[in-house]
């Protein structure tokens, strides 16, 4: 018999070409799909094998985080307040090059921690020994999209590189019921020659799998690529063919009109991370010319030792409010808009074949119960604009992935949160040590 | 016999010119005061009418909103992404206008509920029935420096809240063990013409209280008040001689250089609201440059109703991470200043004459134990960082105010939660109404 799950609330964010509310409301799931969604009927009640009461709460799509570097969070508040060359070369680059596979394993678990605390059920990662990332993602329950970091200026290293990501595409692509997925990594255009990105994307096309890359995140990125190619990062990897293949650009920071329209033009996902462009001085994404463009606009976090923690709703919120205040226009990306890059954009962006990231018949049960009875989101006049301008992460009370419960009551379920802590704080400190 | 406190945690942090971390430690309170601050001591417990301990955590101050309408809680998502004068007219005027004294007191109750719970233990409001306000921060045992809103260009009602102001300061100032101080608080200088700041000047000389106004908050103000007056508002209040008096100047977003000068130089209290500016597309104010001049800045959330939340944590990690992003510049605002802005300024800008803000031996006890095992704060490398960088509201454990614990574990203590929920959701619905 199949696992029939019904979730009942005061609150349920379906989707039908916008966000509508159903008030109060239910969902049957079976299995890992929603098989009903919309008012409470008169059911018999032993046919589920769980029921869930959500009280003044809300049950809304995960949180789609579209960029990280999940291990990272060993990292974090290691090193801030420096300039961002100097916080790789000097801090961040000769720690990484410490670590081994079992901290890479218990970082990202202490990253899934996070993220489902948080609200978030689906994110991608950029990062290496991805076999670990993979483990714990599949242990976990969480949905992922997974890619090796390739670095391509070192030629040996570059070759090993590629080898492990066919491996990792051989061992891991569309494992855990579907949950857990592969990309191509190659990090940036300035750690990737052009014949080096010539390579990824011949694997791109042999493995089908798409590819995830730094794009003009830094002014001195852009700069630095002019001088050495006479093009800017997106303009090279344009000429090279890259944008033709399904890819997920992180950052897109710099860009010129004629970049904003391309990025549109070739369908290439945006993963916009405003808080770790603030914090390392980046500057902010012109978001609000790329989904004039209908650009595709998704949100994520980058690594929290960058940004400093994998908050979703915190960066939903800066998506819109950021926007506002420096185009000094306050209908600039209204409540509707952040909250659908928060969700539905992160996961076209990720998993474009299947659906997630809104909640409604036929859709995988990725979803989250928001509790509402709490003074920062009382009275409750507009539903949207509670989640996005006045809601926390700590006001997630339940987390479903794939129809599997990750945390109730705020207590995680699939993980033992105590020991991952424990290995988190042991192995950090292992790591800094002089 | 007087009350006797014992709190002992892993960290506190104390100020000595600097912040510094003492860990292990613990505070001695004797009634509102800190009596000892420091290493473990052996110490007779029977003599302590309460023993507190932190596991897992650190006192550090209470953090300081300088600027908030703590009733427009009512007006919460009321009115979203909508520009600045049609939001204020077609929206939240017409609601202000049917706002009884009650409700200014149930409103005022939420926010005090929503401020404890995020670690704010002193505000600063402009509103109006401020014996309301007055009420609630006396019964709540909150920290606060309240001004009547005073509107000038009706004359009758200029000088009705004038009278009001007064009766304010008789009634009020100083009251509840020192914790309720009066301002006076003329709006703007687009709503009170300079005969009237005149009057409200003589006012607060006669009186001895310092004055919290709204200055330079959008470009449109600057521009009007260029129009009518042939001068900028900063320059305008300034030839009016208002800047020699104690000053709380709200927003200042859109000042020239030679402002700047001038606020640093008057010693004018900017009270900087990032997100309230952010949302309502005001714009940034220029706070590199005010603290290169060391003028004081402090840190507030502007009223629920444009922010959406009052929530310091966010306004002090958002004062960081916007002027890093917008100077291009990932070592502005270093984490201890963002902290120093939300805690020490904020208290020297409403109380400077007290001994709060700062954690130290003769110190009125006004701190908050912050609860740090959980994933988002782990690993600890760096405190300050974890703080500014990383934590949220709902971290927040403990809040004492005056040496009386306000909130346990999360749980309210002076504040009945479940009835102010209740009203404030009432009286929300009945404002709103057609």
């Amino acid at each position: 018999m199949p696992e029939k799950t019904l979730v009942q609330a005061d609150y349920i964010l379906t989707w039908n070409e916008n966000f509508e509310i159903i008030s109060p409301g239910e969902i049957v799931i079976e299995d890992s799909i929603i098989t009903y969604l919309g008012a409470r009927q008169e059911r018999p009640m032993e046919n589920f094998t769980r029921i869930i009461v959500g009280e003044d709460s809300l049950v809304m799509p995960g949180l789609v985080n579209t960029h990280t570097h999940a291990a990272m969070t060993l990292f974090r508040g290691y090193a801030d307040d420096m300039p961002l060359m100097e916080w790789l070369e000097k801090k961040i680059w000769p720690v990484e090059a410490r670590l081994r596979k079992e901290d890479i394993y218990w970082g990202t678990l202490l990253a899934v921690c996070e993220m489902i605390k948080g609200g978030t059920t689906c994110f991608a990662d950029m990062y290496f020994h991805m076999d670990e990332v993979a483990r714990a993602c599949q242990e976990s329950g969480i949905r992922a999209s997974l890619a090796q970091g390739l670095i391509g200026v070192d030629k040996i290293k570059g070759m090993a590189g590629l080898r492990e990501s066919k491996s990792l595409v051989h061992n891991w692509h569309k494992k855990g019921d579907g949950r857990i997925t592969i990309m191509l990594g190659p990090h940036a255009p300035y750690t990737c020659p052009p014949a080096y990105l010539q390579m990824v994307m011949e694997m791109a096309e042999q493995l089908s799998v798409p590819i995830h890359i730094h794009l003009a995140e830094t002014r001195g990125e852009v700069a630095e690529c002019l001088k050495v190619y006479g093009q800017t990062p997106v303009s090279l990897v344009n000429d090279l063919g890259l944008l033709e293949y399904n890819v997920l650009a992180a950052h897109c920071v710099h860009l010129t009109p004629g970049e904003i329209d391309l990025l549109a033009e070739k369908k290439v996902a945006v993963a916009h991370n405003p808080g770790s462009n603030l914090k390392l001085g980046s500057g902010v994404a012109p978001v609000i010319e790329l989904l004039k463009k209908n650009a595709l606009v998704a949100l994520g976090t980058d690594g929290a030792a960058s940004n400093n923690n994998l908050d979703m709703v915190e960066e939903m919120r800066l998506s819109a409010l950021l926007q506002k205040g420096l185009s000094e226009d306050a209908t600039a990306i209204p409540a509707h808009m952040a909250l659908k890059m928060a969700t539905l954009n992160g996961s076209e962006a990720l998993f474009p074949d299947e659906e997630v990231g809104t909640l409604r018949k036929g859709s995988k049960a990725d979803l989250i119960i928001m509790q509402l009875k709490n003074p920062h989101l009382f009275p409750l006049h507009n539903l949207l604009a509670q989640i996005v301008y006045s809601a926390g992460a700590a006001d997630v009370d339940l987390v479903m992935v794939n129809g599997r419960v990750l945390m109730e009551k705020r207590r995680l379920l699939t993980i033992d949160e105590e020991r991952v802590l424990f290995e988190g704080q042991k192995r950090a400190l292992r790591l800094v040590k002089d």
